[in-house]
């Protein structure tokens, strides 16, 4: 499988010492002493790291003082990398290792004794990345036993929510590039294949048309259409009945997603039930409204209700049992949410998912996603296969 | 690429009732009312679950006393999916779920508070789960606030870290899978491809000869192979180097990892430099030292001890800089640890990698793996791959 991908630049390596004076600014505002940040969207926001996820610490301490040293606390069989990163090559940051016998958070707890000038061991504020271990919580609150956590997204969230420039680049090519994959997939064999093995197939594709990696790939075929977050089964699709699509990975660490319904005919032309084409319809004019809804200024619970007073007035709203959709960047899901009760007011530059569903339990359901950035003056969709049912022979 | 795999079968779905009646049998001994398991791979592990690890609150509620339901909370989108897990649908948990706008920490309370006859609101002991997110460790904190914390490890891992024939028949066909990549890509093209390229085929291969899913690639050539967590990069492969290559991935969940160092010859046939035999051969010893010491008994200290004493007697001690393997199972890394320091006796079951590595900065480095389990009177190797350098001309 090659690409037809054109290679896409990355985040340019002199934007991480900006990010964390942005990072630090923020945590002094809100009262933090510092943030500890650990492998994750965070850290790679931050400093361009990117380290696996696994059960060794890897931390960036990040003071909010001034002329405080950032430093990133790495295991040392990982220096090499840790010292490759976009903020470490840039001198935004420090790297200090431990070895395999030490204690890291005794190593988390002196450098923020240091940073906040030995006042860590009594009293300290400070916020830990919202996906760090249970792990590692535990252990830092046993060696800052004064301390009072809070979670980054509380002053990061305002930073990562709204996009630059060079990230708007990466999502629309991660869009483009899932776009093309579900083209692809549409146009393909798919009746008498599982959905085991479609998703497969949209695994590799997603990665041969520029993704770093897929990240997830939902295959929902007849019934199990009626469940959003099916996972892709050994079920054999057939002629004659729905598929939800719903695919993602990232490019450069940016994610993309995007969901599109198929309807199958299979060599028998049996074509769409018409309450199914009903049903579609209210969805796809509830996803256009919400879409037409976004500009600066109008709150994240008006986008959602955009969408489901069109699918609650054609009768279908308790089919519709999920928000209206998330924010998207570094993380597949991350702020702005676009839920009932989320007030706060769309800036230019956020992205985020609207992807309405309608899914009726034992029969089918459906629903369409695109990736939307909210621009200056109205939305600027990532995605642009058509949302119209995708009547295909399969 | 087609699968040369046959079907290997899962833990049986009955398997499940055992380990949650395990799991509280533990807990209770431990003094704690109950286990809060996220998603994971104790999740895995007590129910057969397996969801996407979101920012939407998943959580298995495992009281320790008799007669007190398990209940497994999820968001309801994804109760079809929930519904569909192994203990759920054998009746060993029930399932409660939350809407989009509920607070599901509200829900873990109420259900721990059934639990402990009303006591939860004022104190409690709870184990969260150990990779549970901060977002998740803090919630509960704040609607838990009389509540000691600790980590599911501390009660899980006696369970966990002991295979039985199911688990082990999964890490057979795993090693086995991932001995078949290695082979093939050892005798594939490599001169003149870029690392992430070969990572790339790795992971589709992975896939194809049985994966669930391909979790990591190492492809580490020339000096790339002096840094053990190297992530592939875009360097071009030349004859006339090493190529280190550590792959992994997961079949029904349980993980493989192996890692064979290669040289590549090239065209020109560049055999091995003299040194790089010279460490290779200690490496070997090493490696072999370690595994032939492992048996019911001995402390994971000794396994380590076992590779460290030949490579530090060689002279290479300094160059050894991480423990010498690590528990393997649900998770890519897990107890047992082989590490200095960890006097835990090996038992019959446990699993685990037997990995050391040397690597000179700079030059090149070399790394030799295979998963072990402690078998009744010696070691069960599981990669069967040559551990003698594979000389290639690539």
């Amino acid at each position: 499988m090659t690409s037809e991908a054109a290679p896409v630049a990355g985040i340019p390596a002199t934007r991480y010492a900006e990010r964390l004076a942005g990072a630090r600014r923020e945590a002094a505002r809100a009262g933090l002493d510092a943030l500890l940040v650990g492998v994750g969207a965070d850290l790679r926001y931050l400093t361009g790291y990117e380290a696996m996820p696994l059960e060794r610490l890897t931390m960036l301490v990040l003071p909010s003082m001034d002329g405080a040293a950032a430093t990133l606390i790495a295991p040392r069989l990982e220096v090499t990398p840790a010292r490759g990163s976009a903020a470490a090559r840039t001198g935004a940051i420090e790297i200090a290792t431990w070895e395999e016998t030490e204690d890291p958070m005794a190593l988390v707890a002196s450098r923020l004794a240091t940073a906040t000038r030995g006042r860590a061991d009594e009293v300290a504020t400070v916020a830990v990345s919202d996906g760090l271990r249970a792990a590692f919580v535990l252990g830092l609150q046993r060696v800052l036993p004064g301390a009072r956590f809070s979670l980054t997204s509380s002053v990061l969230r305002a930073l990562r929510m709204r996009k630059d420039a060079d990230e708007v680049a990466l999502l629309r090519a991660a869009a483009a590039a899932a776009d093309r994959v579900v083209l692809t997939i549409a146009n393909g064999r798919l009746v008498g294949r599982t959905e085991a093995d479609v998703a497969r197939e949209v695994r590799e594709r997603l990665v041969a048309e520029g993704h770093d990696r897929a990240e997830f790939s939902i295959v929902a075929s007849g019934p199990n259409s009626a469940s959003p977050h099916h996972d892709a089964s050994d079920r054999v699709i057939a002629g004659g009945e729905p598929i939800v699509l719903d695919i993602g990975g990232t490019v450069h660490g940016y994610a993309s997603d995007t969901t599109r319904t198929l309807w199958v005919t299979g060599p028998e032309d049996a074509a769409p039930a018409p309450e199914f084409l009903r049903l579609y319809g209210v969805l796809q004019a509830a996803q256009q409204a919400a879409t037409a809804a976004v500009r600066p200024g109008v709150a994240c619970d008006a986008i959602d209700a955009a969408a489901r007073d069109v699918i609650t007035d054609a009768g279908y709203g308790p089919w519709f049992f999920h928000r209206t959709g998330h924010g998207i960047g570094l993380e597949g899901h991350e702020d702005p949410y676009i839920v009932a009760g989320n007030g706060e007011p769309l800036g230019a530059g956020m992205a985020f998912s609207v992807e309405p569903g309608i899914y009726l339990e034992g029969r089918y359901g459906a629903r369409i996603e695109d990736i939307v950035v909210c621009g200056e003056t109205g939305p600027d969709v990532l995605n642009l296969t058509t949302r119209d049912l995708l009547v295909v022979r399969g």
